[in-house]
């Protein structure tokens, strides 16, 4: 994909910035680890500082130091997440911000203006986030997704923006197809697949993908929003993903969760207190490079925010140094190789389902302040 | 100064890394800034990892990856700030963990042996820091500091380490003489002005200095500990002061609390929210290189770990940088004029006072987790 702010080769994995930086990393940073892309959050930067302050400051690469390719959600996924605090109408959407309370409004023309207002490279269309697994409320609001889809198209007005359209329907493939079908016919530079990977079981999101992406045309980028464990991104570029984001490398990694080939280990484990290994041998990262397991688990250990850098840094290079290699498989028509022998020797953790219920739990209760 | 991890430049400020780390900072951050000399903490150490973990994983610099050189205080700073968990006698002093309560004790033997095994460049003589108010309490604990300063002498064996000597003896210029003079009969490699800047009045700390200094070889570093305000560093270099150290330029970065050459100003507040200027026009640190208060203001309100680590970046810069010009100015024979021209810009913030009084009472309560 070519930006005004770069090509993004694709695959491509999107840390997540939420609040105009990528959680305890510098743009410095994140150039040293060859980021591509990065996303942000359209609904935490309308709340705070403000769109308009932002705009005035230059837009949202000037504000955060950040000169290559950014993508901003609509802002539809967090305000849906505040399950108790909105309001739906065909106009748009009431909600509160979970910072003060105060009652705003989208609707898909605000989104987009919003957003222009930011001035990301890929922007999203304001979409309707319901539970997944209810065929009724998904039915009715796959309406007014697409609704708000023609909207967003009509108000997009920057040139230099790609505004992409996002699928809804749940878990539910009459819906999914409808809806690619749908956005489809509205001809989007790109298209998401949205209302995935909140708790759903994994299966369903795959049989999703499988559903919709032979109907998206093949020469616009397929985004599917919210995925970024390692083996799910192996399944979802054999599936003809281009796009993923996820805030999971970085929040792990605040929790002391950090990627090896074999899986992923805590450092906050008592085996590492004299472990003077790094992280994972022959890692070309700036964490591993320099520092002992042990080292990171003291740090983690002792409350220091060094920690939660480093272990950052080790697991985005651990995402973006995979999608390279994916990236070159691809076109070595060794793909098939790779992803065998990466999964033969990586674990996924296995209580990934009762993550993903949790999460879903999360979901329904009140703010959504970090997620996608 | 020299040692085995470099040469040290004189006078000279050093950054606290309390727990092996300069808080959010990497040791390449540390390089870029030019740090001569860091400190870290035997009292935290100690409890965790534990010196003989440090040991086992190839001493201090190995273990945080700082290959310049390091400065390990003696734990009695820590341990007398645990005001009602000590108990002391000649032998030394038992104390219990701020983290589990747990009991311990250290001697001068014991404090230098757990150096010896962190492995600093610089390590301290044990000394008993008593109330400096205290005039009676002084004088008796002068005489445990001395004995002990003489067993820390015959237990230290490391030869690539320099042991410093610390006088004690309050706001009192008769104790304090009597400890120059017995600590320089001992022959110490460097001096250390303990038991200052813990809340007594400033030109009782300046009484002090110069009531001792004179007394001090000028062949031998003078170190005053705990001091470290742009303003307190003209000071004391001009009484003759080579050393200092303070947590004061990073714990104020969190705080939102940032130097100019004006002042200090705070980046919370709101006339900062659309400032689209650097902290201070011309720094050349990589915060003020790339980023606006407004920004910086955001992440600091947004509770983002990054405004943390910018903020600690230029407060250290500021000091470091200032101390660079104060070199240079004493080789130009121009230190009188750049004291002059610096203070008459510089407005020191005028409850200087009060926060001194708060770290007293501070000092007085219970753990002291993280001062100097």
């Amino acid at each position: 994909m070519h930006t005004l702010h770069g090509d993004i080769p694709t695959p491509v994995f999107a840390p997540v910035g939420t609040q105009a930086t990528v959680k305890t990393l510098t743009p410095d940073e994140l150039l040293d680890l060859d980021a591509p892309l990065i996303l942000a959050n359209t609904y935490h930067l309308y709340l705070r500082p403000g769109a308009d302050v932002i705009a005035r400051l230059g837009g949202l690469h000037a504000f955060m130091g950040w000169s290559g390719p950014i993508l901003t959600d609509s802002g539809g996924f967090q305000v849906f997440s505040l399950e108790s605090l909105r309001k739906v109408s065909d106009d748009g959407v009431v909600f509160r911000s979970h910072i003060d309370g105060s009652e705003h409004f989208f609707s898909p023309e605000k989104a987009v203006a919003i957003q222009e207002q930011l001035g990301a490279d890929i922007i999203m269309a304001l979409d309707e986030c319901p539970d997944p697994l209810d065929y009724a409320y998904n039915k009715a609001a796959l309406q007014r997704t697409h609704s708000w889809a023609e909207r967003c198209l009509q108000a997009h007005n920057r040139a230099d923006q790609a505004l992409f359209g996002i699928l809804q329907g749940g878990i539910f493939p009459d819906l999914r197809r409808e809806s690619a079908r749908f956005l489809t016919s509205l001809g989007f530079p790109g298209y998401a697949l949205g209302g995935l990977s909140v708790g759903e079981p994994k299966d369903k999101t795959w049989e999703m993908v499988d559903a919709t992406v032979p109907l998206l045309p093949v020469d616009r980028p397929r985004y599917l929003m919210g995925v970024g464990s390692p083996e799910d991104l192996f399944e979802g570029v054999e599936r003809g993903i281009d796009i993923f984001d996820s805030v999971l490398p970085t929040r792990l990694a605040r929790n002391g969760a950090v990627f090896t080939s074999r899986g992923r280990i805590n450092l906050r484990k008592a085996e590492f207190a004299e472990d003077a290994a790094p992280i994972e041998e022959g890692c070309r990262c700036y964490t591993c490079r320099h520092f002992s397991r042990a080292y990171l688990r003291h740090l983690f250990k002792a409350g220091e925010i060094l920690g939660l850098r480093l272990n950052t840094i080790h697991n985005l290079h651990f995402l973006l140094d995979l999608m390279r290699r994916i990236r070159s498989a691809i076109v070595n028509g060794e793909f098939a190789a790779l992803k065998e022998a990466f999964l033969a020797q990586y674990a996924p953790i296995v209580d990934a389902k009762g993550q993903r219920t949790k999460e879903l739990a999360r979901r329904r209760g009140k703010a959504q302040s970090r997620h996608h």
